[in-house]
């Protein structure tokens, strides 16, 4: 058979994989937005049946033969080789996972998530515990199977950011450690802003008039996209011109809404970038890692949403649109207000300081029970002592502590890391793209943000996989992740502020 | 191995292709609500890769082998052997079915919804003649490679009312010609009622807070179920405990909404009632036939919305909804205007008696296709002379003709005729139901309709596919299909009216 139509064949059934991956993406979606109550069991058992198919197509060996000729194949581009050399590398990790264990897993998990659910609403961790436990013990035997170097933590965060290792990940957070940690509690100390005008009455609908008119502004298009209200914002991909985010308000903290609107359009910004319809369900269409796409939605909340030039060029519409709460509000004030910095329990509503701190908890919790330093029983003991180390707070019960999140209840582990790495590689890119635009300020000040977008695709969007983080950061902007990146960033913008 | 893990093989097989029809659905049900514009490309080919992943499970070898073992099996009881028939028999035909046509028929049905749309648009049937004579073309084989007697639109029909044949159609349609269209006509010239007020402005809000109210009352739960606006009316089932509706309004028309409403809720109740959960997939779990289907959807509509016994319950809470468009409107010229018979061009906004003219010219003409007495460039002079011979008028253009109805576009042939038996049965089993139920114009006025949903439930719901229409309504009522059920419903309805 002629390289090309093998090639082919690859890409059908890839093709294949990701319609049922994106079918169940949008079976997740209603789930969380639409679906009634009494929908849940059949939802669970159709969402389950799309990933085994799914599951048994890539691990097939049908798809590893076509991948295994096409790999001594010298007549494919590089673009396909490519393809073909990452699909067999993924093929070979997920075959290691028995068809016992992935049950055992999803049985497992399903059971944890209404357990932790009920757990965290009575605060009371003993009602998680067994099942946490379990889900440990299964992530410890994953981490066998799969193999690792030096740590088995090492064999989970793969998922989420190839090729990032404890050793890595530890050298990052010496210096938030030794940098970020003091410096942040010295601006939390002398920068006490008013922060009272954010929780005065902003009704939903003006809220969303603005962040709509905002997520329009970075170039996010409604023929490409929608958005619905959900219990938790997030961004999901069901084709290469449909990216949904979701949103989430309160009326009296003005913060929830269009933070969270703009980082999940930064989210789905990358979605949109990639090369979705040319490389549709392959590797080079594909997101390079969590990580990077947490760099897209950090990047476009924080070097640009909380930013004075940002605020500079809105605060003025903001302010008509809701003149009776910030008619007496200065710009100065309300940029100090956004960016207020205080130790809080609550890792989804802390500013862009204390956030590390409860990411490096996580990620101490996480790689002590993977190398069986803790068990599950010492989470709360040890969570709250951390709290008391690096935030100076203590939770008072294990809902606002330990149980407050609901990633191990699905079994993500080494998930954690990725949002401190996105926020530090937006930093980078943040800094390169200041570089390389001339009149950065000036342009995010007037609202003219097709430069930046045009920037990110060019330079990071468009690769999809093809590139490690630091290898398509050193492309980028000339070196692989520096911490210094941010740390100098929050110095220049905290010391002009506190 | 034992009759019941080869049985517990087969329902487990059904169950997963029931789990990818559903997952369809979903992705359907998006596609026509909420999805944006450019996400249609990926959804098309995600829907089809859902189709043919269930139409190879259902014609696999092995689902075959495990029916033609259980077909042998002496130890099942009647409700697993029946399933186990119906379901080699629904095989066997399904199996018939090339991959090649399959295609072709995908191929040209997704081009010809295009097309179609155009031609409405433009009122121009030639762009919409070539693809349309192709589907026609495609139907003709169909039927000779599934086999019929007597006439090859009855190998259509099969799908839509299994066991029903030309000849017994002609033989309901003798009576609706014979007794309906003069009926009609007599009543039209002398019956007619002020319906200006139902043209007033009817805000959509508050068409929707009726409307709910009704359909709850109906027995419809939101919490197994949903209202979204969709351009076109329908229900659809995702799950058990998840069955929903569109709706849709003009605030100039308030016939659109409200009718509608209870016409999906009616198909959404017979769904929920079915044993969908201990029966997941199975025929003994899935509706009886299209014509059966739409007998719960008109019995609701016409036989309780539009009754005066109704209104005389409601009308008073629409009035307080509306006093500025119903103030000066009494019950007895309000439930006159919501039963005005009008020959009207568009089937979807007939009355109750003009109706079924248009369902008999749209069967005429298929019946004429495929029989090849037509071609496909006649239909629109054959519509138009057959539009002045039962209904007095003759369409000004295509767009108010031939071209209005979608099902041809998507190779629906065969449907049309159910609409009509539908409505026959709905009036059978309303008869029925006031013999069984003491006081049942009573109970309709006081909205008390848990005893006709719990009547539904027990005297057709529960039994899914195990009678086939004749046997059900003769097990209900006493007897099969009986037009006069229908005819004398109208006679006594419209004699108390004009």
């Amino acid at each position: 058979m002629k390289p090309e139509s093998r090639y082919q064949e690859y890409k059908t059934l890839m093709g294949r994989i990701a319609d049922l991956d994106f079918a169940n993406a949008v079976l997740g979606w209603d789930q969380q937005v639409y679906m009634p109550k009494n929908g849940s069991e059949g939802r669970g058992r159709q969402m389950a049946t799309l990933s085994t198919f799914s599951h048994e197509l890539f691990t097939s060996g049908k798809l590893e033969g076509i991948l295994r000729d096409l790999a001594e194949e010298q007549n494919l581009d590089d673009s396909q080789r490519f393809n073909v050399q990452r699909t067999l590398k993924d093929v070979l990790r997920k075959k290691k996972y028995s068809e016992a264990f992935v049950e055992e897993m999803a049985l497992t998990t399903s059971k944890a998530f209404g357990a932790w659910h009920e757990a965290r609403t009575k605060r009371d961790f003993k009602v998680f515990e067994p099942l946490l436990a379990k889900i440990v013990e299964l992530k410890r035997q994953e981490a066998e199977f799969l193999g690792y170097e030096e740590h088995p933590y090492n064999a989970l965060v793969e998922d989420y950011e190839p090729g990032l290792r404890v050793s890595r990940i530890d050298e990052v957070f010496d210096q938030v450690k030794r940098e970020l940690f003091p410096f942040t509690r010295e601006i939390a100390a002398r920068f006490k802003p008013d922060t009272s005008f954010l929780a005065k009455t902003f009704p939903k609908e003006k809220q969303w008039e603005f962040s709509k008119r905002i997520i329009e502004k970075m170039g996010y298009d409604f023929e490409s996209g929608r958005a619905d209200d959900a219990p938790h914002p997030f961004c999901t991909t069901f084709a290469p011109g449909d990216v949904r985010i979701t949103i989430r308000s309160a009326e009296n903290e003005f913060n929830m809404m269009l933070f969270a609107a703009v980082h999940e359009a930064g989210h789905a910004l990358y979605e949109l970038g990639l090369p979705q319809r040319e490389q549709y369900g392959l590797p080079l269409g594909s997101a390079l890692s969590m990580a990077f796409h947490e760099s897209q939605s950090r990047f476009w909340e924080n070097s640009i949403g909380r930013s004075l030039p940002f605020w500079k060029g809105q605060y003025g519409t903001l302010q008509k649109l809701f003149p009776e709460n910030l008619a007496g509000v200065s710009l100065a004030d309300f940029y100090r207000g956004v960016n207020a910095v205080e130790p809080s329990f609550i890792r989804v509503e802390a500013d862009e300081l204390t956030y590390h701190a409860h990411i490096y908890i996580r990620y101490l919790i996480e790689k002590a029970l993977m190398s069986r330093e803790i068990e599950v029983k010492d989470i709360p003991s040890f969570w709250n002592d951390r709290y008391q180390e690096y935030l100076g707070i203590r939770p008072s019960h294990d809902g606002e502590g330990c149980l407050q999140d609901v990633h191990w209840s699905y079994g993500s582990f080494g998930y954690f890391p990725t949002y401190s790495f996105g926020s530090f590689y937006a930093a980078q890119l943040h800094a390169a793209m200041k570089r390389d635009l001339p009149d950065f300020d000036g342009k995010v000040e007037r609202g003219e943000f097709s430069a930046i977008l045009k920037w990110l695709r060019e330079k990071v969007h468009v690769h999809g996989k093809r590139y490690s983080s630091d290898e398509l950061l050193t492309r980028v902007t000339g070196e692989p992740l520096n911490g210094n990146h941010f740390m100098s960033g929050m110095r220049v913008k905290y010391g002009a502020l506190g």
